[in-house]
């Protein structure tokens, strides 16, 4: 039942090599506490250069429950051949914004009925790794 | 500043084919609320006969916080060249258990010190697509 490669541990992530990570990528998870539930919606984000993560959302459920309320926000990859990968988690409090700053990568909603502007205010971002570092951390 | 292509909207999975997607993955995200406050943790998972999510943890802040809360529990893929992919939520109660009847594929953790095993009670599972149907759903 277990033949397959059992990893015995996980390796943590500096805090600089976290926001490298968030730097080149596009895609997470935001998590919300909504009537006292946990709640995860999927959203595509830019990482602007004051290290906030910025989102764009239509009105609902998100917009909502973002206002001045702490979030966590989840950005992952893993290989699942080989069982590894690398996910890097942040903490911090929602906003809705009027500007963007703007960062390595501007925001580039997937979907074009989002008009409004979220930023996570980081606090803190931590990380871990199962198996070999990220590829992206290589190099500079 | 928008060259990429925009999703205009998104299309909804049924239960049934997000219960296949569910059970064609092995790999997601549990979302928590510890003290008041948003967490989300990855995971390796099972699918069970039952339609529950099926975990294992170490003791510690996943563990506490998922006896008999309610917990949300999410599975995605994306194409990050064409901006499109599925997103699966599965809200539920999660609970210790002692023994997992099985399912289509046994839950096989990817890191050794994880004793204890968690499921959710699914309550409610839906799911989203941006672009084409995922191929998993094709045939049969």
């Amino acid at each position: 039942m277990e033949a397959q490669r059992l990893n015995t541990g996980m390796l943590s992530l500096t805090e600089d090599e976290c926001l490298r990570l968030l730097a080149t990528d596009d895609y997470g998870r935001i998590g919300l506490v909504v009537d006292g539930r946990p709640e995860i919606f999927p959203v595509n984000y830019a990482l602007d250069h004051d290290r906030s993560v910025i989102f764009r959302t239509a009105d609902g459920t998100k917009l909502a429950s973002t206002a001045n309320h702490p979030v966590v926000f989840e950005v992952d990859f893993v290989a699942r051949a080989t069982r590894t990968g690398w996910s890097v988690v942040v903490h911090g409090l929602a906003h809705h914004i009027q500007t963007v700053i703007g960062g390595p990568r501007p925001l580039s909603p997937w979907l074009s009925d989002r008009p409004y502007t979220v930023r996570i205010q980081t606090q803190s971002v931590t990380g871990r790794v199962i198996g070999p570092r990220p590829s992206q951390l290589d190099g500079e």
